[in-house]
């Protein structure tokens, strides 16, 4: 079958101790220190077979790009690629995919061939501690498509029951383009409404929201905002299109925080302005800078306000602590897409409150995917897919 | 001043042991054992003064009529009046109102002569040890305007600093005229919102809701499932109005519970297809007949459900507990407004994400206020308002 | 293998509508429509083998009686077993047992050869809705060693990795014999763990605490309660040894309901009285005799209490919601040990917090086995175990 | 009346910017810009009278001396108190105290005449934003017995009713002189109580706890996770006194942070280690200093797990955020003593779950108070009282 496929050189780097496990499966636990002078093409990978009864094999048919894929594009003065998480390669990128099933093992009962579905790229154990908690994001044994196991690039994809869900009640709602491509939008949405409301555990309606950081995920934040009851919206970004992008998803003020800044004033004052004083019940950090933007967020916190951390930022993070204890606030760690979100959004869909596929900015077929990519990591544009 | 002013006579039931404080105060704690043959009238109350330092008189702009306000109006065969709750005669009755400031007591810091306020009715005490855990609607010790206290049917209304909640700022989106029927729903809007997102713990964007009854609140409580994101969201009522209002606001289906028993199905089963076997995240009960919408209920829960209890039942109503062991469902008491959801539903208001005055099905002047009450007795009406 | 092996005829209620797939597996879904004529003894089953990667051999080392297999003891008068439960025969009971790892499948991680573990008996699927939601007791597809499977009551138990809790650590404070007694008692445990802590979402320290039913799973309860910093608490049961026993398992009161309400009192008062007017924060209905405990429960909660249904009661049980709605009260169903409290509870045990085993008052050797269930019928013991 | 009584010198900082109240009232908003020479002496203030209808004079028996009161005992270079807080000179310092009540307004009503009492010290308001939500401890108008009242080491306090919590029902368990000495240790249990159960949310049973920082508060989160079941208690404190009383007080294992470092390891390491490679669901900052101890908390938290600040740090503490994303942590703030966890400290006394008083190292005559606080200042005692 064909993908976007991304082969690389196994190279670790002097100074970083490979495990037994990494040097015997070539499966880098952190890609940065491992993998040197990536290659990408629209390539064949081996069809994958179904070889475990719960096992299940989807073609795709949309896959987004993601900021990590494009860490596997992009490479360091070294020649190493910049991505900081597990992977394997030559590889068929692609962990933000839906597709149809088209074949299904003996065990599996509650899909068929023919179903649409949209699929979870982190393929948990179910068996080590996090996952027996409940914490399934945390599997301690995880593998996903798109890094360790071929993804959504490629024409077919390896999965499991459990980790598909029917999108087929959207078809009232939904041509079969549209469909797919809400599918396909389902990880990120699943990373916001993860962070938002499973490990932040939402917001009162009427409460007020600010949104750090209008990529991708932020803007799908703010569609979640939006549409569950959220107050006053304000978010920030530096770029004009993507603030412009997010008074479409729902914000009711986008500002400029460099901006801000020069003008003697800053994204806490504008939210506090904006709020009448009561400041934000929920301030999520999206841009992967909590350097620069925890000690605005710590200033605009309403009581029992939570910060909600998604974007990974590198490093320390300055974080007056007293800021966060005279508002009885909080700051929440939220990782990953994992925990029935998706479920949920596509319930959103379903019922018409929500159409995450406005956030699509561009669409490339498979033989122009490395294009598609490459478009991407200008960071010009919302959500980029490939389709097949 | 004149007001819309309840009178009756003390008149205590042979069986109703009267407790020393009724008897001093002539303020019954269940009026329905106490107080009989009412009679309605626009008529002339004292004017309040202030007394204390952060007591506020508020000039009465709209105020509306509840149920509870019309059980003061009918009798039972004795005479008494159905109203099972503390009341003191002669008052002007009007629990839900708005209203302009026009007096402050010299501790008042954050409200001024003019403001436009939504007043809370239910005076808790803030001593008490309900109250200093948080329970305000639980007070051991409030009076109640409309109940014990002079109420918004009145020109006048001495209430204080902290029952008072300001609408100044939603002038940007509603006029003089609206702002203050805005404002004379909040309470009701208020008992919904506790119900939903306070003491029930709100629930996540794409879950279903069920509302069984579509009295005023039933209508509120779909307003704020739509405003907070609900999947599908389902009503039940027997009457053909309501079940049209709730589609306006809101519902996606609406069912006579009693046709569908009559064609062999259920409340239940009409919830479980609409959600394709999912089931309610939250099943609100506004009906007051617990007896036949609790055995509905408790068989389309999804898992972790919450039946939410608003509508007051009389006598026992028959459940299956092992409907909510299966399922991880529990269900949630919830009663009045207080506790900070008034704000909520204000932010809700001026953020455009809500407007309760779709509720409003008449209105009427203040000399015609006892055909108001006239009109509600016949429960047709959605909420019917007193404006001055 | 040796074990206590149940058989019974397969003969289905003649107005039981059997699916297709309880006559193809020979299982029933509701035991008592189908399986006829009980009969208990200790004999031979197949030894299990290793099928599927992740799957262990456990040594049963202890295994705890519980009422569910007393109701496959017990026959009605039509001579159909009690039990109201999935459950294929002929089968080895047992679903609270313990034991020693003999063999491990080839994906199995965490566990070895020697470990002394406690077996979660639910053998959920993690691929159901539910299941996925992290509702792991409330599993769609679910099998039960000691129902469905072969349990504790055999030599050897087939498991999976994810259903095995390590006791190795207890051996600091147990020795071998007190370890798997512990681990044996870790099912009820849990369960009495997740209703209080996990589906009921636990109390606050000092807050007061009922428990309405005093066999094994209320007397754990009450060591939870003393473990977990309750202040009053507060037992019930109408056999003065159960009592006595709740009174050592950390419960400050133990009354006697009927004895109560024949002194013209009740249950409720006895915990208004010992609270001092404040009531609980959790009741606990352990009894499975929900229409008379629940009356008295709803009569002494405290403002937001909580109460936990863990006992089946079977049909309806009176609820007068008023009592709910006007103490912001509220009624939580809880099933079954699973959700990670198994961990916990083993915590408890490794930090010296609490010691299940004071709750065994009878143990026997295998061969004894029957001997074992018949003791427990009289139902005037706490636990009984068998021990291999 | 006579009390240890602070006056200092009225010399605002010259880039101080005084607010009009703070000119007008002599009460600074942050003492340490503005109050030089603090003079501390056994002296006479005016004795208090009830002037509004629900305060009440308290004769105080026992007050415990804080590392606040000490910041207004100590000065800097400049001669200026270090207490970043509100204050007003002269004053009785005291805000820990309890004591017998011995007079009350006419609106007083569960109050009596004799009766003991703990008071609360922060006099919020009950009308601003914050209380009216249920964050009292907000309160953005509160006055504080101590700091701009006169509080506990003066012989008598003026205090309303709802800031008063019984004492009467220790008696049973208490003698006279511990039950007051008990009531003065409530207000740092609540402060414990507060961030560890109520804007903590608690922790499950059987999980694991680390404190860092063993003073009198550090100690009281031990007692309290040792009263509500923590698995494993981990203490750090560089002083062998403060980690010897840590042990009595519960921990199970007590650590010098910078021997650990000193030794390669670190305290992080040490919670690993103590759990067996789990980490904490709680660990409390009660030493004030966030700059060393987040870097470790951050490395030892369990899934899920929560960093409660209490101890407040000055400027800014690095924070890797990547450490809460990964573990799904949280970091919450938390501020005083109000919110009801008072009463529940109670109960647990009153319960004999816990005693408080085994953190009392000295006790003083009120003719000694000067000496008192000059021996706390050394920081090497628990808690140090003056009984009256």
């Amino acid at each position: 079958m064909r993908g976007v496929v991304i082969d690389a050189e196994w190279a670790p780097r002097s100074d970083y101790a490979l495990s037994e496990r990494e040097r015997r499966d070539r499966r880098a636990v952190d890609a940065s220190q491992v993998w040197r002078n990536p290659q990408w093409a629209v390539d064949e990978r081996p069809d994958p077979r179904i070889l475990e009864p719960d096992q299940v094999i989807v073609r795709s048919r949309a896959v987004g790009i993601c900021g990590s894929d494009v860490h596997m594009f992009e490479r360091d003065t070294d020649g190493y690629v910049l991505l900081g998480y597990r992977a394997r390669f030559p590889i068929a990128f692609g962990h933000e995919f839906s597709g149809e099933v088209v074949e299904v093992g003996p065990a599996v009962c509650a899909l068929s061939v023919g179903d649409a579905v949209a699929v979870e790229a982190l393929n948990y154990c179910g068996t080590c501690r996090a996952c027996r908690l409940g914490f399934f994001n945390e599997c301690e044994r995880a593998e996903d498509n798109g890094f360790t196991l071929d993804g959504g690039s490629a024409e077919f994809v390896l999965t499991r029951e459990r980790y598909c869900w029917s999108l087929n009640h959207l078809r009232e709602r939904f041509d079969e383009d549209a469909l797919y491509e809400v599918g396909a939008l389902m990880e990120p949405t699943s990373v916001a409404y993860n962070g938002m409301f499973i490990k932040g555990g939402g917001f009162r309606p009427g409460r007020h929201i600010a949104i750090f950081g209008c990529g991708p995920v932020g803007l799908l934040c703010a569609q979640l905002a939006r549409a569950a009851g959220a107050g006053k919206i304000i978010a920030f970004d530096p770029q004009e299109a993507r603030r412009a992008q997010a008074r479409r998803c729902g914000a009711d003020e986008a500002y400029d925080p460099i901006e801000l800044e020069r003008a003697g004033s800053s994204a806490a004052e504008a939210v506090m302005s904006a709020t009448r004083g009561i400041g934000v019940a929920m301030a999520i950090e999206a841009s992967g800078a909590g350097q620069v933007t925890l000690p605005q967020i710590e200033r605009c916190l309403d009581y029992g306000g939570k910060a909600i951390l998604i974007g990974l930022t590198l490093g320390p993070s300055p974080v007056r602590t007293g800021n966060y204890i005279v508002r009885a606030a909080s700051l929440c760690g939220s990782l990953g897409h994992l925990g029935g979100g998706i479920g949920d959004a596509i319930e959103l869909h379903a019922s018409g409150r929500m159409d995450a596929t406005s956030v699509i900015s561009a669409r490339y077929p498979l033989q122009e995917g490395v294009e598609a990519v490459k478009h991407t990591a200008q960071r010009t544009d919302a959500k980029v897919l490939i389709k097949h």
